[in-house]
């Protein structure tokens, strides 16, 4: 028997990104004046600096302005509440870690929910659990912005043709096994949800413990349910369609012999964590890695960020409080 | 030369709180329906029961009505929302640690603002620091809620003369210099900065670092400055007018050695922080627990909220987005 070439495609995030970057500069090319996203970096991580660059001319090629602030650690939330009363500011990102505890949630949860890229704030992140889709849910003309790494791999296996367009918008991942390697309240967890959301059996594992999340037989529940669950990853991974990761761990490497035969594979982990070679060998389609998808999201929310101000504007909604100084007694 | 009694006196709890007490006492008696304060509870440490029993006990004799609502963890965040659905609540609190990570954060951002009697959503700890005390700013009818511990502490400290009348409201701490031992973001960071919004002098110390919090020479800031400083525990403690500490560790003692000689101690901590006689032959007055004072502001708060609504039905202002479940497109 003749052995035919590798079945595997190796899809680059390049590849994915490349339609919607092609409808963002059809939109800003349109614009009058170009849209301003400002990076606020209050760390002195090199890496943290080299991906601030990097959005940066990202931004640029396609038609955004982008500034990037650099801040003490101190300054960064009275850096954040000017950008958030600067109309010249369209949207922001916060390079974190900044702190690297609590204080983190906190500073992120300052950023203006008018201006927040990354869909990190707590309306958008609970409306995304909640699979609610306009902040304005009687008028529908304000999307709620979803997190821009989980909507990344959602549009991923969109173009990789995970969901089954057959099924009805919201249950088109019926059918489909997921195990996602990471829960953090970032990228993983938000994840497992939406892909649950969407209808599929969803494993989420994490150095504790193995969660399922999923809608029941027939998706029986409207939105998806959490269960502990007493599979090891190895079971939760044999009988998983796709299998996605975020280890951030130099070291760590997904156990090959654990990935079913055609499954989808991606990961989101600035790490590399499959042995490449050996997927090739297993997998049926291979997202080695998704930044510039994620880049195209973050851009793709501002522009839906702009719409959102244009719709409040039109109904007018009511101004944000701004911080003054009156002593009063406690 | 003879020895007179030691002049150091102990403050407890109980003797703070009676007088807010009092204060709630008279409210509820006056209230043709008991108001309803919930509690969730989603982990099975004994402790956290017995709290809650203690917090609904107490509940109870200050004219409220109280029910423990006992939930696995993955329906917490499905209970909190009915809760916030529920007109018969006025009140609620979360009993953390849930997953000990930060989907805790996420859970405690679930409480509506209007039922979360712990000021810890977003919104509050945010007005917090930033010296806003109404949640409407023009009409100020709506109070902003301070997180129960922090604001607990406030109050000792006015109850004990730490606050300085003759200075103006806003200022009364200005002259004093105070070491917290603890930052976390629940109470120790809030601290720090009421207590400095308020004129003092503040070092936050914790298992990293120490910060340096103030309005500067002449409180020429309206609200307060975050430095990094140099000194050392002993050298701050050494300094300082007020000392207090929140270290969750049985085995922690603060060193009796680096307590000014008439300075002010408190300990919030559940944990015994100083070694009391020690601490009776340096300190000037000693508060060696605050749970009880925490527990009546818990219980202001509450009235407050429910003054707050009474505001907003009176303003009509709008109504939050329910959650509902339209598949969308994303």
């Amino acid at each position: 028997m003749s052995i035919i070439q590798k079945a595997c495609k190796v899809i680059p995030a390049s590849k994915i990104a490349k339609s919607y970057i092609n409808e963002i500069t059809d939109t800003t090319s349109k614009l009058v004046k170009k849209p301003k996203l400002v990076g606020l970096l209050a760390n002195d991580d090199p890496a943290a600096l080299m991906y601030a660059t990097w959005t940066g001319k990202t931004a640029n090629n396609l038609g955004f302005q982008y500034e990037l602030i650099q801040v003490s650690k101190d300054q960064l939330e009275e850096e954040i509440y000017k950008c958030n009363n600067n109309d010249e500011i369209n949207g922001m990102i916060v390079y974190f870690p900044v702190f690297g505890n609590k204080q983190d949630q906190y500073l992120q949860q300052c950023v203006s929910i008018h201006k927040d890229v990354e869909g990190l704030n707590f309306k958008y992140i609970s409306n995304m659990y909640h699979n609610i889709r306009y902040l304005d849910d009687n008028s529908k003309l304000m999307k709620s912005i979803l997190p821009c790494t989980p909507l990344a791999i959602v549009k991923i296996l969109e173009f990789i043709g995970a969901y089954n367009k057959v099924l009805d918008i919201g249950d088109r991942l019926y059918g489909k096994t997921i195990t996602i390697v990471n829960r953090s309240e970032i990228v993983g967890r938000p994840l497992a949800a939406l892909l649950a959301n969407d209808g599929a059996t969803v494993y989420s594992v994490d150095i504790n413990d193995i969660q399922l999340y999923e809608r029941g037989d027939g998706l029986r529940y409207k939105q998806h349910k959490v269960e502990d669950c007493n599979k090891s990853l190895e079971d939760c991974a044999k009988i998983s369609d796709i299998i996605i990761t975020g280890v951030p761990n130099k070291t760590y490497k997904f156990p090959t012999n654990y990935i079913k035969r055609g499954a989808i594979v991606i990961n989101f982990s600035s790490e590399k964590n499959f042995n490449d070679e050996d997927v090739e060998k297993i997998a049926s389609l291979y997202v080695p890695s998704i930044g510039k998808v994620t880049i195209a999201m973050l851009l793709r929310n501002l522009l839906r960020l702009m719409d959102n101000k244009k719709a409040a504007n039109a109904k007018s909604i009511e101004t944000p409080i701004q911080p003054t100084n009156q002593p009063q007694e406690i």
